[in-house]
C-alpha cells in the first residue's frame, strides 16, 4: 500500500519533471539541479560561479530548504533573480515546487538556472525536477566512503565536485580510492576537486558547465 | 491524500514505537538514538564510546543505513553485538525496523545500546524509535547556520555534539552564535564540544551519559 502510493508520486512527479523542462527548453534556460549533504557547499558553489559567470551569462536561482530564507538572502545580494521554497517538512525538491517556481521567475531573463536542493543524499536523488543536469556538492569532512552509503546519488549525477580539499591535509580521506569507487558505480561521472574557499578547481568546474551550456544551445538551434 | 497516509504512518510509528521502549525497559537496556548528516562522526562518536566503556558496560549497535555494512563491520571489530539495518531506499529508520532488530539481540547481555540512525538531518527527527534519549552529532564543516535550516532536528533531541573541533581553525564558524541559535530552539539541550579524531571533550560526553543510565537504573528499581 505505501509503495503504491510512493509509486504513484514518483510517477506524477516524472510527468510534471518532463513539462518543466520543455518549458525551460522553451524559454533557452539551461537548469542543474544541486545536490549535497547538509553544508556541504551548495550556496557557496553557487555563489562562486556568480561571481564568475555573471558578467557573461544571465543567472538564475532557486532555493530549496526545509525552512529559512538565509540562503536566497545571501544569493540575492548579487543581484540575480532569486526564489526561495520552503518546504516545510519535505526532505527534497519536486518537480510541482520547481513548476510552481518557474511560473515565478522572469524566464527570458535567465540562461543558466541553479535549482538549490534540500540538503540531502538520499531522497533528493529520486526526484526528477526536470533540469539538464545532475550536480553532486561532496565535502571531504564526510569521509571517503560515502559513494558505498548512498549510491543512488553517485549513480544518478551527471558530475561530482569534491569540495573543501583545502582541508585535505587535516583529513584522512583517500582521494584516489574515492574517485575510483564514484567511477564504479558512475563510470560516465565527469569528477572535479574544488575549494570554494580558495578558489582551487573552480576553473575546470567553469569551463566544464560552460561546455554544457554550449552542447544544449546547439540542440536548440536544430 | 499524501498528508492523511503520512499521518497514520506516523500514527502507527509511534505505538510501535511504544512497544520498543517498554521491551528495552524490561530488559533495563538504556537506549539512544544517534543522528546526524552523512559523514558528521556518528560511528566515530560510537567507536569512542565503546572503546572508552566497553570494559564497564555490556554495549550493542544497531547500524541503520540505507546500504552497505561497513560501519556495522568496523564496530563488529571491537567485539560488541551489533545488527546492520539496510533502509533500502527510506532516508531513516522507522519503529517496525528496530523492534524487528530487538528480536535479533542479546538484550539481556546490553546496558546501553546505540541506535546509529540513517545520514539525514530531515526525516530521522521526526520518526520515534522508543529510545530514551536522542543525541545529533554536528559537524563544524557543515557551517554555523543548521539550527536554522533543520530546526526540527535540533528542537528534538536531548543533546548536541558539536563534533570536528580540531578543524576550528581552519573554518569559518562561530561557535558562540551557534550554540545560540541551538539554545534559541531548545533550552533545554545539552551541548558539548567535542573531537572524535583528539579526544577533546569526549570525557564530558561520557559523564553525561553513565550520569543518563545511573537515571534510567534509579527509575527502573522503582
Amino acid at each position: 500500500m505505501e509503495i503504491k502510493v510512493l509509486k504513484d508520486i514518483l510517477g506524477a512527479n516524472e510527468q510534471i519533471a518532463e513539462r518543466n523542462r520543455q518549458l525551460l527548453d522553451t524559454n533557452g534556460v539551461f537548469a542543474v539541479n544541486v545536490m549535497s549533504s547538509p553544508g556541504a557547499g551548495k550556496t557557496s558553489l553557487i555563489m562562486e560561479t556568480i561571481k564568475r559567470l555573471k558578467g557573461e551569462i544571465k543567472i538564475g536561482v532557486i532555493e530549496g530548504d526545509v525552512s529559512s530564507s538565509i540562503d536566497a538572502e545571501i544569493i540575492g545580494k548579487e543581484g540575480v533573480p532569486v526564489l526561495q521554497i520552503n518546504t516545510g517538512g519535505e526532505c527534497h525538491l519536486e518537480a510541482n515546487m520547481i513548476y510552481r517556481a518557474l511560473s515565478n521567475l522572469p524566464l527570458q531573463d535567465i540562461e543558466l538556472l541553479f535549482i538549490e536542493n534540500v540538503g540531502n543524499l538520499i531522497c533528493t536523488a529520486e526526484f526528477a525536477l526536470g533540469a539538464h543536469r545532475k550536480v553532486l556538492v561532496s565535502s571531504t569532512p564526510e569521509g571517503d566512503d560515502k559513494p558505498f552509503k548512498y549510491p543512488l546519488m553517485f549513480h544518478k549525477v551527471d558530475v561530482v565536485l569534491i569540495n573543501k580539499i583545502d582541508l585535505l591535509p587535516h583529513l584522512k580521506f583517500d582521494i584516489q580510492a574515492y574517485s575510483q569507487a564514484i567511477k564504479g558505480i558512475n563510470e560516465k561521472a565527469e569528477i572535479f576537486q574544488i575549494s570554494c574557499t580558495t578558489g582551487q578547481g573552480i576553473d575546470q568546474w567553469l569551463s566544464w558547465l560552460q561546455n554544457q551550456m554550449r552542447f544544449f544551445k546547439n540542440l536548440q538551434k536544430r
